[in-house]
């Protein structure tokens, strides 16, 4: 029983681990659009390769520890929440590629605006992601709807950045190109705040056993 | 283990049940665009609520198997793949019920072009939806495979449509404000087309025991 308690431990250290190298690329992506630099995508790169490595991993060694000790209740809901949230990590790495590759896309083109809101953005979204990990370690339900919460600004911004992006095409004041790559880095950084919900949500269920999905906050 | 054998059976019901809904909320949402009305949304928000109910009647089924039965091998791989492949359906039916707003909101205004490449990359998409699910059922690898090759033709008709829309909107012959919901609608149904894909990995996993991801292909 020692030993299942400390492979759990193993399976959530790795679970960190990709969740800090999920935060660093996203974190990076948006440095590559803001600082205007292509330098960091090497770097989003690697972490990617390394975050498709431990999605893997992780598969496999919750599932190894499903069928060797083949636990129940808490413990149970433990490893198939882990399942599901490196499914959302993974997905949010993917997500960063793609937030790169735009900013990158934007670099051959002058500015159209001063960039606020996607960095805004950004800084909330990062935030999601970090708090939703630490409530899957410190089990904190508090924590986790503290991310539920995030998500409505997140989409606030989201529709504020769309409108803004929206109004200057249609003014003539903004070339169609790099006001859609725009809005498409705002549109991916709302996923990724959709996966931080998820895992919240993932984390509820470790800890309450209640599933909050489609009846939250109600 | 006859009782095991039915459950499961009742679970994979269940996920074909999921997926049916799935493929007719996709499809009817395409439909609202196509045929300009907004009667079908209404089916589409009812689906919705099933699905919803699905998403969660699923994952309590196979958590509930795994305590159990505890099984092992393909069994263990089965169960574990149930619980992926039903929170890729979750998310199909959200993406659904994207695709019907953007088409409701559509219909304000004149249409900008004929719409060709759309329904086209609809129907790819329904047919990867469903072939996935058929290959689940009957764990059939040539079907599975035959999902991830479709991949590719999917998003050559995304880029296709994006760079026709850009076009016109740079040349002024398309407002901005449509052009952006028809490239959403397109960015949206390549999503749905993702997670076909996540499902025929997932079918390949549990027939191969292999995790094909991030390698497929190579």
């Amino acid at each position: 029983m020692r030993s299942f308690i400390l492979e759990l431990e193993g399976l959530q250290n790795k679970i960190l681990e990709m969740g800090g190298l999920v935060e660093t690329s996203i974190h990076s992506s948006i440095r590559s659009l803001v600082e205007r630099e292509d330098r960091l995508m090497a770097d989003i790169w690697a972490t990617e390769t390394r975050i498709n490595q431990l999605d893997i991993e992780i598969d496999e060694f919750a599932t190894k520890l499903l069928a060797l000790h083949q636990p129940v209740a808490k413990d149970l809901r433990f490893l198939t929440a882990a399942i599901k949230i490196n499914s959302d990590l993974e997905r949010m790495g993917d997500l960063a590629i793609n937030i790169g590759q735009r900013s990158v896309s934007l670099l051959g083109r002058p500015p159209i605006k001063p960039l606020i809101d996607i960095p805004h953005m950004s800084r909330t979204v990062e935030s999601m992601v970090r708090r939703s990990l630490d409530a899957f370690v410190q089990r904190d339900e508090a924590l986790a709807m503290s991310v539920l919460m995030a998500d409505d600004e997140v989409d606030d911004l989201k529709n504020a950045i769309y409108r803004e992006l929206l109004g200057m095409m249609e003014a003539g004041t903004a070339p169609a190109a790099p006001a859609f790559d725009l809005i498409f880095i705002a549109h991916n950084l709302e996923r990724v705040a959709d996966h931080a919900t998820n895992i919240a949500e993932d984390v509820l269920f470790v800890i309450k056993g209640v599933d909050v999905r489609h009846h939250r906050l109600a």
